[in-house]
């Protein structure tokens, strides 16, 4: 099978296997796991922040950070389509009982004008605006990338307003590498960033916070609040650490993968309006056909991927997706073209 | 002062305070007060629902609604400006931890097809479709009605996905006035409805919730939560009986004074766009000055108003607007007119 | 009926009533009712605070004063009998998502060394200590009144700990009178009192919340999502400016009247355990006779009363309560002694 | 080191890791991970229940569970020292808004007479009793076991009131082999069951709760509103499948460990009030020296223990103390013995 629903499937190789295996581990709730302070300090230097918080997934990461940044009552300012709002369950009101004021993006991506003119005045029939979160690279924007610029611009509009700026970085290591950026640039510009292993990097399970040190001691409590303390969880961490080292180079593949499947499917009949692809993502409107059905088709193919909307489709490339698979995808597409 | 910035500004005329004071009063906390007995005894028939709450304003009674029908985690499917969503501070996620799906409208309006559209699938990573609440009239929409069958399209969609069905009837009243419709067709068609005392009907404090007695039971412990408890509540209750025997009659006069000075403002330069008029709101934008300006201006003729957006203006009409002030409006908006 | 079940029953006077037909009104959530102004200024300058914010109950005024204090996963530190923990239907974890840390109190006091001791240490798996809440005069102690000594000791504790501290004032002026107190020194010693006008000040609807300006400006919002914004409040509020005129005072004598109906029970061979009488309030155990036995037989000579417990009955004196109904109370708990 | 502080801090011996390292796993958010499904299955039949979940920690099974019984406003019964109450952090009020009604204790254990007593009325001023958690073993209650005849009394209460029943199992395992009961019978008794494989079945990180199809689905999604969802997950259950297989009959040494200790500790002039020692938790008070004292004494012979008091010490035994060790506390304590 060609799993393409999420890069979120791949499965640790043997030798982040072998890491996770050889890891010194201890109790992390007591802070003595020596391999998840390790992860924890490596990402914070990484990134140049002060202090990092290993955690069980993207969704707990962003809901801690939501949490930290907000009161009951206050209003996060995020694009209308974003995981956070769209994807964790309803849980910046559960958690956090935040509202949420929702701007239509391009591609995902909000910008500055749009959050100055949704910040709420001083009323008390208003929500406090308190928090602005971007997501990048943009999951339902199709991959899509901030220019840095357009961040600069954000962050700008959040000095002004004393608004916190998070970045939902799940697939953060895709835009560095896309846009030629490093991790200190964002370090710099974001008062917190939540960073997933176990997405484009391949990771079992694990998500890292990043923020100041009083954010972090914060966020340590809500992981307890939530029950997402885990004990030895070393052996998780040692994963992230051997990601670090071994899988941010190979994204580069993903991104080819992905253009060079987005290039097949320019000629595909049953196929419209592919979202420019910047990074492992490609989304497409299905022509003449459901996108329900194409998946059981390409299933047929042994094609596994997600129907997002009745004609809207989603591919996700990840490191279990092999040259190879590439190549039979694209004839796969071919081949469905020709029979249609 | 002519006062058209909203309807919760009128005063209890002589003939209310008289029915206040004389109001016999017993702690409502015990359910011993026989004013408010009777206020919610007479709602509830009224309307043919099995019972009613007395509550401190249409934002509390919006806010149990909500809590009752929903537990954190759910969604909230209502139109982007609805009361419950923009005015209420926030309210749904503070008081019900619940999130919300915003429906872009006509003018305030939803329909049948958007709300079945907006129901999220069984999938963990989705806040549960729980309730759809409508405002009529729409405040934001600049007094409009709903059609009633639209109303009952809804609540098909409702019935065939176990969704509740909240009415925002902070002006409900207008709305039956003005489309000849009667509580009962509402009462029969909603789970629960919040009606205003303290807008359009003119009492200086109170709003009542209506559903079924376990509804209303469990609203009841829900507003001893929130501080909404009142003891001798009865003074307020005796203005909202007095109103629905002697001010329900006047909304026709409120819409017609709306009517009248909507007619002036087509002939403004300085206005346009102005949304139909269907009860006693006025919503216009401004042309060639600023909203601000324009509200700063008719306050030089003694006239308050709303700017609601940087070129939008609001009236509102009520019982405390005479013809006679209406006219001087009329001249105020020709001499702006002429002067410009 | 002599109703003695609590001194929330009291209805308004004639003299309250005409003050409350005759106050000038406005919108209060536009701030432009100048009753309601005067109110809130009059108790602020009273006790010496900053700000005052008046709202529909003393659950309202605590509530509201306990969410400002604290964020959820705080802990706050009552008497384990105190109201906001027993009687507001669990509202501190409802409305402000806190934890409590209930102490074993004298007659409803606690006391600092149990304060310190409470507090938690720096620890992810312990709730932040935050808050303490005391209540004066107890209403579960039998209206017991603190000693100013120790509420400076307590005070000590929160400053030395960064704990908010506030008091729930419901029967605060019962206090002040039995111990000949000013309302500065409470005003001086706490982050934020709540004082309320429908107990023994004999009001209809009210409590009034004192504290910075900024607390009351944040409180103003919270009461805002609770609905407990009012709009011609003034009416209930010109009630709250007669009582603090006309009322104060009368309180002597409800403790008098309390004072002389504990001292018949003390010859009834079916009380025993009188708490010591400091103010308007009762308790006292029954032998013999289970409680509710006791209040019907009370109920038959037209006495009201609570059994708060199986073998505990609550009387508690106020405005209605005459000289002539406690001599009635008195004759009617001997002909019980003599027929038993 | 000996570190007798927790029975969380073992490390997974080298069986275990081997038996994760050969897991099959898959994305387990798509329910895809057979390892996980495998343990999931595995428990729910052990118990005897309809279905279970794998969580990350004890807490996190806890305050899902505790969540899934209530909604806010309901009140959750459980004794005064309860780890839900005590070490989560304060979760009962932040996850569910749920207010706690504290039972004091036999060593940990409640009973049914005194729930019977703590249910609140039908009452708008009380918070709706709705749960009760009890904590078998009890770890403040130093190891204790409740008698099945004990826990069947409070099943009766819970049947007749209408209230959930929750048993936080975070060391159920050494209960059963204490007394020789079986999960069945626990599964047959209680709405929902918490076990924790990271205490003494020495897992490194995971909980699995257990309950009806329903509940179990429920507790899904709030699962993924904590970002409790993991991906490939299979990893750590597959140590929670070898400690099933592995470890259980392990138990039994760890409680004659603690015996042996604890017949040491009774000859220690520096040691009072040894707690009946029924499984793997040893608490003593001190005498004569403060419990910090003799913890940094201990730790100068390479003991690690707790205090968790100023004059109280707890020793977890647990798989990674051997019987050389526990020999070598026994030596260390007549030394210091000796020495004083």
């Amino acid at each position: 099978m060609i799993d393409l629903r999420s890069d979120t499937v791949t499965r640790p190789s043997p030798g982040m296997l072998q890491a996770m295996l050889q890891a010194e581990t201890g109790d992390d709730v007591f802070r003595e796991d020596p391999t998840v302070n390790e992860l924890e300090a490596r990402c914070a230097a990484l990134f140049g922040m002060e202090a990092a918080l290993f955690c069980s997934s993207g969704t707990q990461t962003n809901q801690i950070a939501i949490k930290c940044h907000t009161q009951p009552g206050d209003e996060v300012i995020c694009e209308a389509n974003a995981h956070i709002y769209l994807y964790e369950a309803g849980g910046i009101s559960f958690n956090s009982g935040a509202s949420v004021r929702l701007l239509p993006g391009d591609r995902g991506r909000i910008n500055a004008t749009q959050v100055a003119a949704a910040i709420n005045p001083d009323d008390v029939h208003k929500a406090v605006s308190r928090l602005v979160c971007i997501e990048n690279t943009s999951n339902r924007g199709g991959g899509s990338c901030y220019s840095f610029e357009a961040l600069l611009a954000i962050r700008a509009v959040c000095d002004a307003n004393a608004l916190g700026f998070h970045l939902d970085g799940a697939r953060l290591f895709n835009a560095l590498v896309a846009r030629d950026e490093t991790p200190q640039q964002y370090g710099n510009l974001f008062d917190s960033i939540s960073v997933c292993f176990s997405k484009s990097l391949g990771c079992p399970v694990g998500s890292v916070l990043l923020g100041t040190r009083p954010f972090i001691a914060k966020a340590r409590r809500i992981r307890k609040l939530l029950g997402g303390g885990m004990r030895q969880a070393g052996i998780l961490a040692a994963a992230g650490l051997y990601a670090l080292e071994h899988h941010i180079n190979k994204l580069k593949t993903d991104h080819i993968h992905a253009a060079v499947i987005a290039g097949a499917l320019q000629h595909c009949s049953f196929v419209e309006n592919i979202l420019p692809v910047e990074t492992n993502i490609i989304i497409f409107e299905t022509r003449g056909i459901s996108a329900p059905d194409l998946a059981a088709r390409l299933r047929k193919e042994n094609i596994l991927c997600n129907a997002t909307g009745p004609d809207s489709i989603r591919f996700v490339l990840h490191l279990d997706i092999t040259e190879a698979m590439v190549h039979q995808v694209v004839k796969a597409l071919h081949s469905i073209k020709k029979n249609d």
